[in-house]
């Protein structure tokens, strides 16, 4: 009887007010102080494309192009070689090493030298003609500077999810990403490209975006990385995948980076195998689903990694990556309430009620749409 | 009387129920996936403290202290000098101006030459015995590294709270903090000390944390960088407060760096005056609420501000502020709820219902408690 009448009258204020209200309701701001959004974390990729036509690593902070070419102070637009290639790679070596992942991925007596390294890199590229590169050109680099290191339990892949799995990974203290690893991280939002008639021996005016007939000249150095890394993955590892790409672009496909160089490449035997592959499916906030886990594209990597003898596992949005996506994006429409509900947990906080003034409406529909829910599923 | 019938209804629920039910629901995970806690972000700070013993800054990954002291690999677990200072400044110099901020904060004309920047900050300590540092130490530096720049509505100040304050500054795009300016950037998390007896001019095994009778020795650098900062700083500026310290520690106290270096050097006239300083006081998830707007030390601060000429506004935890706390803090208690909503958020775009049935009982329970807690509000 009572549960009857809470419907009914759940019904009746879900049919007068409009849902909408309850998103201007969490707009509005007490006090005057105005706040930028949140930034735009997600950038979709900082390797080349594959299967569209082939494109060049963009810089991480892609939307700021350097402006300066020859690396003297005049300023010309260019798409060339980063201005400073060398300094800015020798001083992430050290960093990398004497301060960030000392203690996870190199063991004592596993310090690189990163006037080496560095050298390594750039004998590959240096006064070599662009186009000439094949997969071996950087062989010695990730030799050098992966050597002697595995990641267990940790390793996390990523496509079409960028920015989430980063924050995420959290710079390697959570997980361990490609660009976690000392060899990528050296080289991560750069771009660079040899000129063999350049007195630097490297085009600091353009670099060109695809080279006719060698598709290895694009992907030599992160085709590379990515293989390496997966070479270097042990134990249970994780993919985050986006299940949310306009135009049905399928979550995992053929031609991508971790079709074509990571799943090839995890190692299926010894101590250091790969035991289990964990796919997150992200859905971002304000697009639609285009596929869950045991759909689609999906269907077709499980059986991929079955066929190889891994254990496989799908989740939809874990909620340690929901909160982050909406960190991300405050005003998206799935998000709101929660915000709405966290304003609630603070001002219970603050001033000892769940239900301030200005929010007590608004969360009152919020419930009373639920219930109504819940009840007329039971009911009908 | 259908209000006071559900009023009676939510209150025997809540009678009959424990609100710990709802957390470890939430804590259920519907796939065998197992993921790691979100990382805490949140360090203290990375400037030395004053108002306690005086103390060295902090390497930003202070939990994972460079084991290296000569730099030449043998591992000796020291607290000198960063190895490869030199290499980490002059790189992060140019990754700075030439991929980073270009177009924040220089104009086009103002490109620094980063070898010259570093040999100002290394003329100003190298060799040089460290308890001999003054306020002026690195006057040069920060004059050469910051000339031109001014930071308009923009200026993000933070005391207590480096850690969601730089995911919400994201990197100087959404504010723009000290640790966001050249001057900062290149020094963040490292340590350093000149020594006139080692060859190299700087002691990589061992800086002293504390200079007897000079107390510039540890604030020359952190010291002078705030107050340059400061002076920087126009229009609209906000200021990251923590209220909820332990022990009773204020938001707002003497010897901060913000009340001794920042505060008093904010412009007052001309086109680049401060006018207005937005106090965002922010209170950890789990932790207690020492102070909100509008008391103790946050009076204090007001009647300082508005002594100055600026115009004050305070607000507590802004929802923006609140998710970035929350996605650090999965695990605390006043963000369960949040997390449980946009679970069902999440469940309703996945599957077109709001409420999958793990998740339905827990947040009826939301409900019902909200809204005997509105009914009892009203009744009595």
């Amino acid at each position: 009887m009572i549960y009857y009448q809470v419907s009914i009258f759940s019904f009746v204020l879900l049919l007068v007010t409009d849902i909408t209200s309850l998103i201007y309701a969490a707009d509005q701001k007490s006090v005057d102080i105005h706040l930028e959004p949140p930034y735009q974390a997600d950038r979709s990729s900082i390797r080349p494309s594959i299967s569209h036509a082939q494109k060049k690593p963009k810089p991480k902070f892609a939307q700021k192009m350097h402006l300066i070419s020859s690396c003297n102070g005049s300023y010309v637009k260019t798409n060339g070689t980063t201005c400073g290639l060398k300094e800015i790679m020798i001083g992430r070596c050290y960093e990398y090493q004497y301060m960030k992942y000392q203690l996870f991925l190199t063991n004592q007596s596993n310090v690189k030298n990163c006037t080496q390294l560095y050298q390594a890199f750039e004998s590959a590229v240096r006064y070599k003609p662009y186009c000439n590169m094949n997969m071996s050109t950087y062989e010695k680099y990730f030799q050098l500077a992966l050597s002697g290191v595995h990641v267990i339990n940790r390793a996390m892949f990523w496509s079409g999810t960028y920015g989430v799995t980063h924050a995420y990974s959290a710079d390697g203290a959570n997980y361990i990403t490609l660009e976690d690893t000392l060899a990528a991280a050296m080289a991560n939002g750069l771009v660079w490209c040899g000129n063999e008639n350049h007195t630097d021996g490297f085009d600091f005016f353009s670099c060109p975006n695809n080279c006719k007939d060698n598709r290895w000249a694009d992907l030599a150095f992160w085709g590379l990385a990515s293989k390496t890394f997966a070479q270097l993955a042990a134990g249970e590892i994780y993919v985050v995948l986006n299940g949310s790409h306009a135009n049905d672009r399928p979550a995992f496909r053929n031609n991508s980076y971790f079709s074509d160089f990571e799943l090839p490449n995890f190692r299926r035997t010894g101590e250091y195998r790969v035991t289990k592959i964990n796919i997150l499916l992200l859905h971002s906030p304000d697009k639609n689903v285009t596929e869950k886990c045991g759909e689609k594209s999906l269907v077709q990597l499980e059986n991929l990694i079955l066929a190889q003898g891994f254990q496989y596992a799908c989740k939809d949005d874990p909620e340690e990556l929901i909160l982050i996506m909406c960190g991300n994006q405050w005003k998206a429409r799935e998000c709101q309430i929660a915000r709405h509900v966290l304003r609630q947990a603070w001002d219970k906080k603050l001033y000892g009620t769940s239900l301030s003034k200005r929010n007590s409406h608004s969360f009152l529909l919020v419930c009373l749409t639920a219930l109504a829910e819940i009840f007329f599923l039971v009911k009908f």
